[in-house]
């Protein structure tokens, strides 16, 4: 069946159940960002791969909203299918709220799952479509009629993470947000985030690809922890662990009848971005609105993570560095293709002690599929290396040791002097923004501008954030942190940055059918000198891999950049060597020498 | 009387009304910044001369409110006055509202004269006074029964500022507010602000020193305008003009009694920082609260002004370099001081074809003197200039071609290497803020680190905004434009940086007993290239006046510092040279070399 038949399809569908529009998030029951194959109706739907957008279709009509970093990817995907792009965040183009009570007619009906979609999005979209008093139905799937071959739920174990890696027991964390729970008078807290419900529970599974989490819902009350999972999941250390720890286990889709039959005196403390409408829509108790507590309290690293995750990344740094140096020494030898270069490294990475899982979909991109910022090879794209121009690798793992994200762009030849100038700019950004310091109370809409502003100074612009907070062995996206000049409410990564804080830092040049940058490291937040003036901060560095002198044009550096670039490239040498070869120590200290 | 005695008698006053806690802000019945010296109540009161603070007194304490410029001043004045300096914008300083409703007791009574509190202000205290039913009496002013010598409201006349200097007439901007009154489905409008009111009705005055509006309130129907002033300020001319633009003139106080005869059933556009607290609570109609449309119009300069600018700035310039050409040329040769210098300052400037008054006081401050961010020499404090050291000379003046805002910081004679370090600091950070190349949707609080990061860079802060908006021929300090780090909304100077607005970009370096370092130039927004990223937007300086090259550290400054730096000072040297003498134009020449 082609994306036509499926749409014409659902609109058979919303014909018999009487809908006028029908919404497919990317999400899970989670919202979670990375979702299950079971989950990805969106894509099933649309053709679309990226990792985020919303697809709505009418009775004659039907539109995909993406951001930024997927405006090319989306175009191109979209083609031939009736489908029309609407880049989110451009002006002029409506958001889906304004879209939907701007096309319907009165009394028309809206369907989705309820399950799929996060309730604030709904209550805004009650909002906006009462004046036309239309109907919203969420307790229908229509996907799951047309899906015939829909992948199964996953039934894989999850695992306990040993308090050497976590640093704070469950016990405590519990402890923890049972305290925040009473500072918001709250009795209940529903926690459906699946991230928030790994890192309270200090367990990990494999239900999602590269995100080491376990489908699973919470229902945390003063004397009780409820767990809906599926028990399959559960082996006897699990449970006994559970046990331990006072929770009581529960079948998974059970949580909405237990969630309709809580006391209605109760206060359930919820977070409306991070539960989904369905929920929210059979909960009787009084609310409290706040954001997840353990969203902060999950993004401030502890010492014991930190040391952790400095130790994951330099066996991180040691797998990219392999790569790069057999990537720079067989490129024009040997047939190196995207997709052949991403399993090199992959092997990489999977060689290194305490290597679970990547952490995201390795992106490799040679010269124009580059200007794609989320571009993956398909068997049909994947282009064969040839010893010129840019090879843009994003890519990072998930270790015991915490989760790992860094970018390389790499010089696979000749590249000309205005591919260079980009270049620099590229790294005078990350190296402008790894190189901050800043009073206590600064957010990413303050720091933003030592990224980017090397490349506006340009008249360009990547048409994203600059940086994204990181899990430790979780999601390789994680708010509250984040680097962007504009915020955006509905991500909340625009937090006061806090020490123990952990934020990529990725600027990028992206041209349509030329190449892309981007050189990313990640950096933690420190505390600096504390005086009359306030605490200061600043960021140290946790990516350890060079950044390729190859594509550097030195007239574009000033004498602070060098100093930047040269200091950072003594501390990757010093840090990575120990770990490689003769060969490969050599060649590093080729290029990590002094420029 | 001293100031302890004042307090003293203000509490038997106090004591006799029945209350606990009265409070005295710096503000006139227009919440002006600047206000005239019938309005100085707050100084009276408490000896502080700062042009922003509260002071709160009890039955048992005093203290006085203000912001990071003045701390070091306000420390200073209110010694031996018993009155405590509460850091605003400190961590653990509460704000007024906070500290009321904590060291009050249920039932007692706070007062305060409600045409001199902002009605948001008033509407907070309620909110948190509320719990303990604490009662407000805002219709008693008791200063005035201290103050026996207060100062009279003034009667100067008011004058027309012709269409060649205001570019748009009075017409076509009621057209405009009456056409955002509509969109906020309102029926009158009440503007309260002084320089709302001056630049709606293209009229300025006298009334306040170095800002040349008048005392008057206006209450806009859809076809009618009401301007309350006393009637001696008017005199044929102005009349016949206000006639000719509809306009009914009505005596001052009666907008009181006026407003609260207003039809209950209409809507009053108002905003709630604009109004004060008694004509808040006299208004009986429903209300739409926004910010003043005005606000927003006034800011973005239209081209007609922004050519003017230009002028007034080139004379403005003129005046600075020729008091700069013979403070150099004349220091450690004859006694020159902080006060004397001041005063051949604006001799310079009086000297200048349509040059109406300054623009503020002017800041003339030697060394320690300079630390004060807001210094103004008195006979007592006013120092003797030696050849040595800095003297900091903030400075600007009132011209029918617009109002101007400069700041120098100039070595009278040797500076330490750590001074040069430090002034070469705040150099590259004006710099860096003035060659901003950004996308239309910035921010202040986007840009502000360009300016403050070379300080930061070395654990410093300067605990006040990078910038403010200025007026033409108006307050020198207007929102909503600004450039600070951190949202302050009761200074709502945070908008996003829209084509025309003009604002200042004055870093600096304040320590308290040595000395103080500010470089600031006016900077008026610009549109640049418009492309697939969207609008870039750029500032273009329009203060031209040298930078001491004596005081600089040229290994300080990385190239692009200096081509920066150059380009600047060729602009200035090309700018006003001309209209130089001979002697100064060499002096400018060598003053504004490349380096």
């Amino acid at each position: 069946m082609m994306i036509k038949d499926r749409i014409e399809a659902l609109r058979r569908l919303m014909r018999r159940e009487g809908m006028n529009a029908y919404v497919i998030p990317t999400n899970d029951f989670h919202l979670s960002e990375y979702t299950g194959d079971y989950f990805k109706e969106r894509r099933f739907m649309s053709g679309f791969t990226g990792s985020a957008g919303t697809l709505v279709v009418t009775l004659d009509d039907a539109c995909l909203w993406t951001d930024g970093r997927y405006y090319i990817q989306a175009a191109d995907q979209l083609k031939g299918s009736g489908i029309r792009l609407m880049k989110q965040g451009m002006k002029d183009v409506p958001d889906i709220e304004c879209y939907l009570s701007d096309v319907l007619s009165t009394h028309d009906t809206i369907g989705f799952d309820g399950r799929m979609a996060d309730a604030g999005w709904g209550i805004r979209l009650e909002k906006k479509t009462s004046d036309k008093e239309i109907l919203i139905k969420w307790d229908k799937n229509l996907v799951d009629e047309i899906w015939t071959d829909r992948p199964k739920m996953p039934k894989d174990k999850v695992f306990i993470l040993d308090e050497k890696y976590a640093g704070v027991s469950m016990a405590e964390k519990v402890q923890k947000l049972r305290k925040a729970m009473e500072e918001n008078h709250a009795d209940i807290h529903i926690l459906t985030s699946l991230e928030d419900i790994a890192w309270l529970f200090n367990l990990r599974g494999r239900d999602v690809k590269n995100t080491p989490v376990f489908m699973a819902y919470v229902i945390l009350e003063k004397d009780t922890i409820n767990l809906y999972i599926d028990g399959d999941k559960l082996d006897e250390t699990t449970n006994a662990y559970l046990a331990k720890n006072g929770v009581t286990v529960k079948p998974y889709h059970e949580v909405y009848t237990d969630i309709a039959a809580l006391d209605a005196g109760k206060t359930s403390m919820i977070d409306l971005s991070k539960i989904n409408y369905a929920i929210y829509k059979g909960l009787q108790t009084k609310t409290a609105v706040c954001q997840n507590p353990t969203l902060l309290m999950k993004a401030v690293k502890n010492d014991v993570e930190i040391e952790n995750l400095f130790k994951g990344h330099i066996k991180d740094g040691v797998a990219f560095t392999k790569f790069m140096y057999w990537l720079k020494t067989n490129i024009g030898k040997t047939e190196i293709t995207e997709i052949s270069a991403s399993d090199y490294l992959a092997s990489c990475r999977a060689a290194q002690e305490g290597f679970v899982d990547l952490s995201f979909d390795t992106i490799c991109a040679y010269n124009a599929n580059a200007a794609m910022m989320h571009y993956s090879a398909t068997p049909e794209s994947n282009a064969v290396l040839a010893p010129e121009g840019f090879l843009l690798v994003d890519s990072g793992g998930q270790y015991y040791e915490g989760t790992t994200d860094i970018t390389r762009t790499m010089a696979l030849g000749p590249v000309s002097d205005v591919m260079k100038k980009h270049f620099t700019a590229v790294l005078r950004g990350m190296l402008g923004l790894q190189n901050a310091r800043f009073l206590y109370g600064c957010k990413g809409i303050n720091l933003d501008i030592l990224a980017r502003g090397p490349m506006w100074d340009m008249g360009i612009d990547y048409q994203c954030g600059t940086g994204h907070g990181v899990g430790y062995m979780l999601s390789v996206h994680e708010p509250p942190n984040g680097f962007r000049w504009k915020v955006v409410p509905e991500r909340n990564d625009s937090c006061v940055l806090e020490a123990g804080m952990v934020t990529t830092d990725e600027p990028g040049i992206y041209l349509e059918g030329r190449y892309g940058i981007r050189i990313e490291n990640e950096l933690v937040c420190r505390k600096g000198e504390a005086n009359e003036y306030g605490q200061f901060m600043y960021f140290e560095p946790l990516t350890f891999a060079p950044i390729d002198l190859d594509a550097i044009d030195p007239e574009e550096l000033t004498k602070t950049d060098k100093n930047r670039l040269n200091s950072y490239h003594k501390l990757v040498y010093d840090t990575i060597s120990p770990y490689l070869t003769d060969d490969e120590a050599a060649w590093l200290k080729f290029y990590t020498r002094a420029i």
